[in-house]
Order: structure tokens, then sequence, then C-alpha cells
């Protein structure tokens, strides 16, 4: 803190991404990112929009817009771009949340929410997981905030099928209920069509995990078009050109093969069965997952020895201390190959334990 | 305003960017966009950072950040990157300002911080120019607010020599000022060297303008290393992978030529002197400008009829109905066929008034 700190500022603490090291060569499984590189049409697209980058974009993200919005079955008013998922759920804080809606979230989900929370300085409310983990619906039903969680939930891999998110966002029709979908496409179904029957639910999405997009930085957000047209104002009020040229063609190429994504998301799918099964022939308690990663944890080693030990044989993966979920480690899935270094490290690690 | 609106939202004006037209091909001189395209080097650091985008991108933007540093003659934790300057105004906002820090902006200049300002429901003061739209430096010493302004100011393109920009950081050392450099490459000298003497100076710059990325989407700002500190916690509270990795690959791809931009800049001042005599010649009043833009009226002709003419003939400008300077055009500078092109369309406007 300075003299010039603002009262904003002084109260905030900053979420702490994933552990992004460059002094060594890892296997990456502790941010959830695609094993498999965009593709060349990707790559085409970036040089020839960066060719025209002299030139500013386009505030309304048009073509990406109405591919997306088509992708969705909604209309092009219904879809907000954005500078990643994270941009999309701060326009919403930001729009629709203060000390009148207040908001909650799972007490073990995304750690922005909280953030978000503290930045706002919001009256926020955690709303605990069951003892599996789950969310259990009964606690979201007629509540009286905004709420927020992330299906399937990070890190733990739960999901809540359609109809159960319906009862929530049905008893809620006075306060806004965001899904944030960003690992949706490995095997769960998205509820982006319930917006056309509910103006209270916002579904956020991102680039980054089946599109293989992380480092373009692509999210949004499908909502009534009176809830979008709101943020917008957020995104004219803030950064009005948030989505660069090149991002938007490149999330536009790879929606165009939309199929080839869907289908890596199923080889993901198939490592992950095989990366369950086989951590639960080592003895470990893996969470039932329908995202990219598992969340599991073992009786023969912590949490957080068991990611130290791991990090040491050049594979990292993601620990968290908060002391309901530090004896787990978060394992995104990768190839079959990186899958099997895993395993084979875990496997030496017990040995020694 | 819906039902779901927050207070914040409620107040807000938000920023209306120029006109993107996409129905016609316009000789766009509205933006103050480049006129010449990002060089080879930048489209292929595009194409091969696009190909690692499955992995997020680097939160700390390192090599970016160190080669802006040795540009600029600071270190590294001097310099914090963003998507594009409004960014980091909006992160200036953030951080510094509330009701007691207060902020005060030019009358006349750009006309987002007016926005941020009502966004953050700050008390603002407008500081008037004087007739000749200059910033008088008297108004600017001691006073009791964070201060922002462009220099060279917008649109008028008005220049304050770094002497002058240093009497008024070091009148206000209980307060941040922040100078807008968006347009310094066009004949201007940087103020960055000063952050070494006043820990309340921050330097805002984009490569928007004289590096041609307009929509890349990267700015940056310039400060000593606690201010930048204090700036990056908002960025990590907010959005930590704001710039994305084929961004921050094409500026550095460009940094790295900055010499063949800024003799761009140099070919653009030439088209300026060209272009601001012959619009002298058919009458018009120009400001004398140090940026990328001139701004000129005519006692023939009113400014908005002046600039719809234009648009019917093809040609955009910016025309502002603030009615202080409702009279003039912001004429961005082009190739020397788009000012040629402007100024007999002018000539022939003037001919039929």
């Amino acid at each position: 803190m300075s003299k010039f700190t603002s009262k904003r500022l002084a109260a905030m603490v900053p979420y702490v991404p994933g552990e992004q090291p460059r002094e060594r060569k890892y296997i990456k499984l502790n941010t959830n990112e695609s094993p498999f590189p965009p593709r060349e049409a990707v790559t085409e697209a970036a040089k020839a929009a960066a060719g025209t980058c002299h030139l500013y974009c386009d505030p309304e993200v048009t073509a990406l817009t109405a591919a997306l919005a088509e992708r969705y079955g909604v209309q092009p008013e219904n879809v907000l771009i954005t500078n990643g998922s994270d941009e999309i759920l701060n326009f919403f804080f930001m729009a629709f949340c203060d000390e009148e809606s207040g908001v909650s979230y799972p007490d073990i989900s995304y750690g922005f929410y909280s953030v978000f929370a503290g930045l706002y300085h919001l009256p926020a409310k955690e709303i605990p997981l069951d003892d599996e983990l789950r969310i259990r619906v009964e606690d979201w039903l007629d509540r009286d905030t905004n709420l927020v969680f992330a299906n399937p939930n990070a890190p733990t891999g739960r999901y809540l099928p359609p109809a159960e998110v319906e009862r929530i966002v049905a008893t809620n029709r006075n306060r806004i209920v965001v899904v944030d979908e960003a690992y949706i496409d490995f095997g769960g179904e998205t509820v982006a069509p319930l917006i056309k029957k509910y103006d209270n639910l916002l579904v956020t999405g991102t680039f980054s995990k089946s599109r293989a997009l992380a480092g373009g930085r692509v999210g949004f957000g499908i909502a009534d078009a009176a809830m979008i047209g709101e943020l917008k104002q957020i995104k004219y009020s803030t950064n009005p050109y948030n989505v660069n040229s090149v991002s938007a063609a490149m999330a536009l190429a790879a929606l165009r093969e939309d199929e080839v994504y869907m289908d890596r998301c199923h080889t993901v799918m198939e490592n992950r069965a095989y990366t369950t099964k086989a951590l639960e022939a080592l003895g470990f308690a893996v969470i039932p997952s329908m995202a990219n990663f598992v969340f599991a944890k073992s009786e023969r080693i912590g949490g957080e020895a068991l990611y130290l030990a791991l990090k040491e044989r050049g594979i990292l993966v993601r620990h968290f201390k908060n002391p309901r979920i530090k004896d787990y480690n978060r394992i995104t899935i990768g190839t079959r190959e990186q899958m099997d270094a895993l395993l084979e490290a875990v496997n030496e690690i017990l040995k020694e334990v």
C-alpha cells in the first residue's frame, strides 16, 4: 500500500494463476490446457489477420459473434465475446452485483469468484459442497443473492445435468444465475438453449480448453438480449476494443472446424477414463469427472507431497491448500503418452513412501 | 435498465468509439490508425505464436516487458503491458482513484477519461483548455486531485514539452499524474525517464498508432516499481492473462524493428506538414499538431457539414459535437495519396458552398 492506494485496491486479494514455469520443460498437467495444438487453419488465420492489424479490430466482433450464435442455436444479440472468460465474469460482477444483490458461489470452485467479490466489496456467501464435493441443488433454490457456479465444477470435475441446473435458474427468477461452462465440452450438455426461457440465466464459455486457444484469450457469454445489452455497456465503458483481430480470427477458424475439436474432446474423455481406472488401480479415490481433468487423492501420500514429488520428476499438477481439498491433486488430462508418464511417476513415488 | 442492474451500471455513460463502417470501402482518416500495415516479421510472429496457443500465455508477458523496458531506458519492474492502453487507464482509475483522490482532466481531451470517472463514481473536474485549445500549465500546478492528460493532446494535437510536463508532476507529488503518450512518436519526446525522479508519474503508451498494431491491442504503463506493483494487483484481480500470446509476439516483433516504425512516423510527419500547408491554403485554421492527425476548421463550412460531405465522398474524418470544438474536424494523417484524395475532396466541397 502506498499513499496513492485507493480504498478499492486496499481491500483486494488477487487471484493466483497456476504455475507457468519457464526454467525447465515440464509435462504440464496443471492448468487444464488442451494437449493438442491449434490446427493449421488457426495459424493461417492468425497470419492473415495480423496483416491488417494497423486497423482497429471490430468492436462488435461481428463475424465470430454470428458464428458462435449459430453454434449454440441463439441469436447474435444473445452473445458477447470477451478477452477470455475471466472478462465476461468481471463484466457480470460489475454490471449486476452490488450490496443489494450480493453474490453466492460454492465454497470449492473456481478461485476467481471470491476475488471479484472482494474487488467489488460485495456481501458474498459460500455455499458448501456436500461431503462428496457435490453441489447440493436444494441449497441453491430460492436464494436471495446472485449465484455463480462452474458446471462441470472445478477443481472437482463434478457435473450437474441440465434439469438440475434449470431447477436452480427457475427458482431464482429475481436474481441472476451464472453457469460457467468452461469445461462443458468434455461430456456435458450446455444449458445455453435455456436462455430463451429464462432472462436471469448467463452461460459463460471459453475457447481455452476444448478449442485449444488458452493463449488466444477468447471467452463469451450467452444470455437474454437485454442482459447482453447491459454487459455490453460495461465493455463500452472499460475497453471497447477488448477482443483483438487476431484472436477473433483464430477463434472463428477453430469454430469452423468444430467437429475436429469436439472429436479431440472425445480423445481426452477416453484418456480420462483410462487415467481414472489406472489411478484407482493404484489405490486413489478419483471423483467422477466430466471435465478435462481429474481430482484424486490417495491414503498413501498427502496431496502436497505428491504434487512436490511429481514436480521433482518434471510433471506439474495443481494442488490447492484449502483444508477441505488439501489431500487432492487436480490432474489435467493430456495425451495418452503424457498420462502414461504421469502414471509411471505416481507408481514410482508410491513405491518410495 | 433491468431489475438486475447494479447501481454502478445504472450511472454509466459508455464511450463511443469512432465509426468502423463495414458497408462501404472508405478512406479512413477518423481513428488515427497507421496507414502502413504491420511488417512481415509481425505476421510471421503471429503465425508462430498461434501454433502454441493451446497453452496459456505468459501472465508476466516477460519478453515484451523486458524489450520495452530496454527501449525506454527503465527496468522491467517499471513496465506493465495491457490489453490496449485503455486497460492501463482503467487499472489506474481502479487502483488509485476514489472519492478522496478524485480526478481531473482537460475539458477537451480523450473521451474515455470522463467515462472512467463516471464508471467509478468519482468526483471529477474538467480543467478548461485556453482559447487556443492549449493546456495552460499554471492551471495544473498544486492541484488536489489525481491528474490525467494526453500529450500530445487529442483531438487538438497540441504538445507540451517535457520541462512543462515536469512542472506539473513536480508540483503534485501527493497525487498521481498520468501522461497519456499515445501520440508521442510523431515528433514529441517521452517523459518516461522522469519516472526515476518522480514516484507519482504514470506514463502510458500504445502500439496502436506509431507501431501499426491497433487491431492487436497492446498498451503499456511506465512508472515507479511500487506503482506498477499496485497496478499489477488490479490485473491479477481482474484478468491475469490479459495480454494474449499472439499480440505479445506481434508487439515484440514490431519493437525489434523499431527504427523502421520510427521512420514511418517521419513519413507521417512530412505528410502532416504537407496537409497542414494545403489546408491553410484552402483557408483552414489548423492547430499546430505533434500527433498523427490535424484538427482543422474553416469559416466557409461548418464542422459537421464538412464531415458529412466528406463521408458522402467516401472519406471518413472525426467530428465531435462538443460545442467548444464543433467547428473542427480531426483528420488522421495517412499516406500522401490519401491526403491528396482528402484535399481534392475538400476543394470540391468548398467550391459548392
